[in-house]
């Protein structure tokens, strides 16, 4: 089901501000998260091992945590190192504690065997800690399971019917258009559509400036999609028929969309997201739009994901038909269901390594 | 559990007006109603087979329903005549679709067998298409088995005790009047009461002009219950002593009381009615009134009927026992037992032949 | 789970004033508890043998009860002995009735078998009676198991991170104050805790007089808990260094705190409490003072209590790691389970007989 050996986006760094104690499911377990007096972010178990209460209704104390209840006092390791009014602290006294890592305004999160939990296998996206790529990071909850938005996200071709007034311009973007490529990768997919000579699409054209609002523009797409549910998408405006197609990018407006899917629970889902520019120059109402815009957007997705999670529980038989449009997200599931099978044999049997790759650079604009 | 091989009210006719796309719950099935373009009444499966999403959150083109999703195209058959992006639509694509028909401002449904389903088998009422009759239409949601609200008709009885104020009147009713025959019929049952010399009951008083307020009547009551859930009250009150169990009409003022529960789940049932008269005479103040009244009493049941639920799902090993007045809803539940038994032997071996008869006339005033 | 045969209460009687029929849940049973009208408390099963509606939605007759759905009329025995419309009742049809018994301002139910119903069972507290000591009842719903809050009640070094700033007055009572005894009794258990030389905790503090207001006081507790949930608390606040460890009661001001915990359901629970005092002399105020306190201490209990609830329905699989201060609340629960299995076994074989003791006496002031 969940795939446990892995990172997951746990939370924005924004979220851990002024030492909060900051309650989250994920993968079903729940987990306190802090960030402690000397700066370490840490992850316990959100639930003392006394008489249950959740840590979160405790206090930080420095780098320590203090339920509020009898007052038994944890480390960051979870450790338990006082019990008021009681001389000694039993060894084995102590809740579960997760690795974790801060990197880039988001705290990671690795929910497995900590033994195989390495920071370098993060996957690095440059574009969220360079200064020149602005946004506003932001959070949106899911009623549904995240694969259903990796499937969302797997084919460009719902921005047609889904997104015609906000992100996508218009249903001829379904007809017209066609991947031009669809790699299935070891760690996901990578998919790449163009789209010649259209209207700018609603959200891009509001941000233009007057003297380009409504020209037609050459749009490309590219997508990545990393398992267990991390996205990049580059988004590249150029006018039409400037032969962005050739590499020319004399006139090129791009984004970076980041999207970052986790599970909260088998039906629910942790959605974190940034929608980056790098020409808004100083305007902070160009990012501010495109938020608004991308909140928009998403709210048409969820509406039918959270509609295809109720029916889907409706009935647990229902088989999906595929069309040829569903090549990536299919890759994806194939993929995906093979590394848990493999996690779950090796948990049960002899250890088996699970590879995640790092993000391929391939297509990637210089 | 549910009888399948027979006609349930899906909807009235008002709530497809102006090509509306009507999600609705039957028999544990998500359906999709609307009126095709062409005038016809559409029911489909209301969920996409390529991925789920619901086909109400689509959009209606012409006679066709396409999903919002990726596109595809659904005619009235079910078939998906359209995958935009793909030139091949395989043949096997497509959704299930319902018989359905459209008559006296009810649009009916037959959720078993297609092969089985003859129109000339639903139940005729005549006064719900003739002109002189006249009433508000309307829809309730109950949450509670629609067979809790069929015993509830089953014995006007019960007007004495949890309608007192609105439609019973006294709670003499109950102790001084009897039911004058309780007819078991194969598709349900036929009962009639009398109530001589009373005040008229609350709901009948306030329609009545200023002279003949407050003047006792003699009631008649007939009500006629059929399998799977429909009933139809006629309604009397006479001068009192002015010989109407004789058959004298003058000065008689009558109603017909139209309900027709359909079973959204186990648990939940959709509950159409209207509440006919034919002497308001252009005074549509009438109609509004009783419907007011109506739905006062109503509210009575369902206040009772779905605290009865919570009491059968709270402890499902509880026997009702019966008392001398449960002799139609006990033949009702017996009968309807026998059918759905049937019912369920004939899918999983021979087919057999539900008979659901059409309505008894015997009783029905000339 | 549940301990049927003893004494629960119910409700308090002010509860059932002017024939209020009160449908109230007790070990998963629905109840209807009233007053008749020759002012007796009654409790019968809250269901018509009939068709099962609540008998809370009837009325009260005299000493009886109707439903009012068929008009079934049952005498305070549970007994129906009138069908409208019907000429005989059968002998078999009515309701349970349940040992119900009012004492000192409250309800008290047997909801076991009652033929073992001995109201001198009840457990005696003569300050519920005694014109001298001031309180408001109160009733409080807690959506936990009952036993949570015996646990809660165990040990009182929750007051000092629970409480800190209302009931409790400070952390230092976790540190140097220490149970001066646990003892373990057939029927529970007794805790008494000192803490000399402290600041009025806040509640007690708000009630002073003002030249009192902020002076160091002596403080005791002497907590008693009885099976099945049923807890005494004497507090004495002394001026410190009065001697009141050698029994001088010169300037101590007293309460009793009455707190009856009786399982709604098995995750739910209905909390009777009152607080008293004796020193208020006319000023009713301060038992408004203290009954605000109160709740205001309870609030953060039942926050921290109903979170633990949570945790467990989560992972029913978790196991509490006890800590020295258990001690008192080990005990209860392994004697009630005693009692529990005992109980069991003497349904399904043998009668066992279970004792629930009278009240411990001892440690009581004088």
């Amino acid at each position: 089901m969940f795939l446990k050996n892995c990172w997951y986006v746990a939370a924005w760094d924004h979220e851990l501000l002024d030492g909060r104690l900051l309650a989250r499911t994920i993968l079903e377990q729940a987990v306190l998260l802090y960030k402690s007096e000397s700066g370490k972010v840490v992850a316990l178990q959100d639930r003392c091992c006394h008489r249950g209460v959740p840590l979160h209704l405790g206090r930080r104390e420095g780098d320590c945590v203090r339920c509020m209840y009898h007052g038994l006092k944890f480390d960051p390791s979870g450790k338990c190192i006082q019990i008021p009014g009681q001389e000694v602290v039993p060894a084995k006294l102590g809740v579960r504690s997760f690795p974790v890592v801060e990197k880039d305004h988001l705290i990671w999160i690795w929910m497995g065997d900590p033994a195989r939990a390495n920071p370098d296998d993060i996957i690095d996206f440059p574009y969220l800690r360079d200064p020149q790529w602005k946004g506003v990071p932001d959070y949106m909850h899911y009623d549904a399971n995240w694969l259903l938005i990796v499937d969302n996200l797997a084919d460009f071709a719902h921005l047609a019917f889904v997104h015609t007034k906000t992100l996508g311009g218009s249903e001829e973007y379904a007809y017209v258009t066609k991947p031009v490529s669809v790699e299935r990768l070891p760690d996901g997919f990578r998919v790449e559509r163009w789209h010649m000579d259209a209207p700018p699409p609603p959200f891009h054209n509001k941000v233009l400036p007057a003297h380009l609002k409504g020209k037609p523009v050459d749009r490309r797409n590219i997508g990545r999609m990393h398992i267990p549910g991390i996205f990049f998408l580059e988004s590249m405006f150029s006018p039409a028929g400037s032969g962005s197609e050739q590499g020319n990018r004399e006139g090129t407006r791009e984004y970076r969309n980041c999207q970052f899917m986790t599970p909260q629970t088998r039906r629910t889902t942790h959605f974190f997201w940034v929608y980056l520019n790098n020409w808004e120059a100083g305007d902070a109402n160009i990012s501010r739009s495109l938020h608004a815009s991308l909140i928009e957007g998403f709210m048409e997705d969820k509406h039918l994901i959270e509609a295809q999670q109720k029916v889907l529980d409706a009935d647990p038989s229902f088989q999906m038909l595929a069309v040829a449009a569903d090549a990536a997200l299919a890759h994806f599931r194939r993929t995906f269901d093979q590394l848990v099978t493999a996690e779950q044999a090796g948990e049960a049997a002899a250890p088996a390594v699970i590879e995640v790759r790092k993000p391929h650079q391939a297509g990637m604009p210089a």
